[in-house]
């Protein structure tokens, strides 16, 4: 009988996605159970989105050019020019979701063995669209005690050797929510140079900075445009994380030529989808003032539900919607299983993404866990308190020796 | 500076989209350009697709499940019952379009390094998914003479080899057009079980068969089921190529546990063209004897343009909606490209696909072209009248050696 690969053995499977199943069952047995795992904003897509989809009226639902159609890649790019990233349309490429523009990105600078480095904890996703290219993320390390900034530039460089072929940083960090400030992506970005390897900056959630501080992307960096590939997705930004409409975009044309022939051989991304986002593309800025406002008094929630749980080890993020914590337990992937199979909190309880799977060093982030603030501030207060409960429930447990290692 | 991958420089650049370029250019010198080289139907989408766009009334455009939404599997499955393929929601997974389908496929049968076998001529982004995941597309000849049939078994299993992970076809074929009828379809079946490895049929045509023909899928094949693999798409089935939405099937269990994983990655499919491709699959089958009949008198169009051409050898096709002509000149490549910036018959002229990029094997296919019927009538007629004195006058150019070769 046939196989499969042993790329496909070795496949990881998603830390976010593989509780799914148990929360599901812990609703069917009535339990109320709070996704805190997933980056799925419950916002409303704004009603500009909507309406251009319901008023999506082309007799033949045809392909988009590979490149994606013209007025999406004007929109990005005059959405760029208001955040003072100087993007011509011919410098941007649709892609289908932030996940094609990475693995677009991927594909163009990298052969198979060679390495891109992240710090971690990184977001997850990145493990498969590199286990499918045959990439080998290296990881450089981050600390929840400092906030999991950037480490010193020393440290970054011991990580480039031969194979080296790119630095990939997300800022606003997901799954931290740490934002770097330009100081150091200047630096970053120079050292990138230094080495003739390119700066790649997943910048999904550029919008999601708290307490005053502003995004810095990598384009704002003047002397290294050659080197630097930006990420992008209106997944996160307008909540329409279902339409998979991404970008990748260079000011180096060798890059965007390749990067040209990997989406022709995709075809196109959504047709519909691009129309829809163009008219989010389109939206006033001030369309994030109270949407923002919102984020940082869910994120205040969290931190204030954190600092009820003695042991946490948690800065509060200034970016994204999500936060890592170390909790008091040793091991949060199990705690995880619990919650949804043996715990309730007056019925109610969470579902967390144990942060073990954003970590590609083994026995890192055992005790950790990712939580998103997708949810209402009542919601998250009941979720916060649940996750209190269960945290100080589990450690007695685990202190009994009662859960299996 | 940062270069790019010698997998970026050595990817094939589509050769049904490369001559977009002059087209367009030839169009704003005020030419009329037929678009011969595109599978993009001008069939109107069908209206309860449309429909149900309008009607897409979510709060949220979030995140569909990685394998796709229920209702969506759930109307495959009875789509496939209806047409006597029986295949459960769980057998199934949602894709971006077709070109993922394959893709998953690949990455999950196939290491890099793998073969798949293909018959050449064959559809030119199987190419493109190839050389993305390391795979080997190893070429086995089909011939303009017998209107490309499936070679005897003998010489496929001569093209098997250690590294081989499975067949691939496709069924109608793009871009020949041909139709593989059950007998071959049966041995092929058991070739591929006696050694172990898939059978994959892309069969995105499944309902475009001509005079009076019934198509074979391979899940009408019992005993092999394990070994089979079926990628499908609504792209073409309901002029809804933009909708970017397909599925890889199968009743290997193992096999859909690898592509879920794959699907996970990519987080999931775009899902307003969900919503709006569930439409789609519960029309009634009744919704395609127009279309069929229109693609056949377009199929005879073209047949008879062919007939007036001397030299031409081209076999009546019975599926899809392409054709492939050896034409009576040397180079195909070049005539595609004297089409749009040095010829035009009354002011009209067309762009077709040069069919070499459709053989992996390096020669081959120099003086054939692949054109798509997805025009009417009338303009297939003026179509195939100025490719006929092109053909003429271009011949003419080689034989008095003034084309470059």
């Amino acid at each position: 009988m046939s196989t499969i690969s042993n790329r496909a053995k070795t496949m990881q499977e998603s830390p976010i996605r593989k509780l799914i199943p148990l929360a599901n069952a812990a609703r069917k047995r009535g339990l109320t159970v709070f996704p805190l795992n997933i980056g799925q904003p419950d916002i409303h897509t704004p009603e500009p989105i909507r309406e251009a989809i319901r008023s999506f009226d082309q007799h033949v639902l045809a392909y988009s050019p590979s490149p994606g159609e013209d007025y999406l890649l004007e929109a990005f790019s005059n959405y760029y020019k208001k955040n003072n990233i100087q993007l011509e349309p011919s410098e941007i490429i649709v892609t289908t979701g932030g996940s094609e523009a990475i693995f677009f990105a991927f594909l163009a600078i990298c052969d198979p063995g060679d390495e891109v480095i992240v710090f971690e904890p990184f977001y997850t996703n990145y493990n498969g669209m590199a286990h499918q290219t045959g990439v080998y993320l290296r990881p450089v390390k981050t600390f929840a005690e400092d906030g999991f900034q950037l480490p010193p530039m020393e440290s970054i460089e011991k990580a480039i050797n031969k194979k080296t072929r790119g630095i990939l940083i997300c800022n606003p960090n997901n799954p931290t929510g740490t934002v770097y400030e330009k100081p150091a992506l200047v630096e970053l970005a120079k050292l990138a140079e230094k080495h003739g390897i390119y700066l790649l900056a997943d910048e999904v959630y550029r919008e999601f900075t708290y307490d005053g501080l502003t995004h810095t992307s990598i384009m704002h960096i003047p002397g290294t445009e050659q080197n630097s590939i930006m990420l992008d997705s209106v997944s996160k930004r307008y909540s329409a994380c279902g339409a998979r409409i991404g970008v990748v975009a260079s000011k180096n044309k060798e890059l965007m030529a390749s990067c040209l022939k990997f989406a022709q051989a995709r075809l196109s991304s959504p047709t519909v989808e691009q129309w829809a986002s163009r008219a989010g593309m389109l939206m006033d800025p001030s369309y994030f003032a109270p949407i923002l406002a919102e984020y940082q008094r869910r994120r205040d929630t969290v931190m204030e539900g954190f600092s009820k749980i003695p042991g946490v080890v948690c800065k509060t993020p200034c970016g994204a919607f999500y936060v890592i914590a170390k909790l008091p337990i040793d091991d949060a992937e199990a705690f995880a299983r619990w919650l949804l199979t043996d715990f309730n909190h007056d019925g109610k309880t969470v579902i967390v993404a144990p942060a073990a799977g954003f970590y590609a060093t083994p026995g890192l982030g055992k005790n950790e866990i990712r939580i998103s603030y997708v949810l209402e501030v009542e919601k998250l207060k009941a979720a916060m308190e649940a996750l209190a409960v269960g945290v100080k429930k589990f450690a007695e447990l685990e202190k009994a020796g009662k859960i299996a290692k």
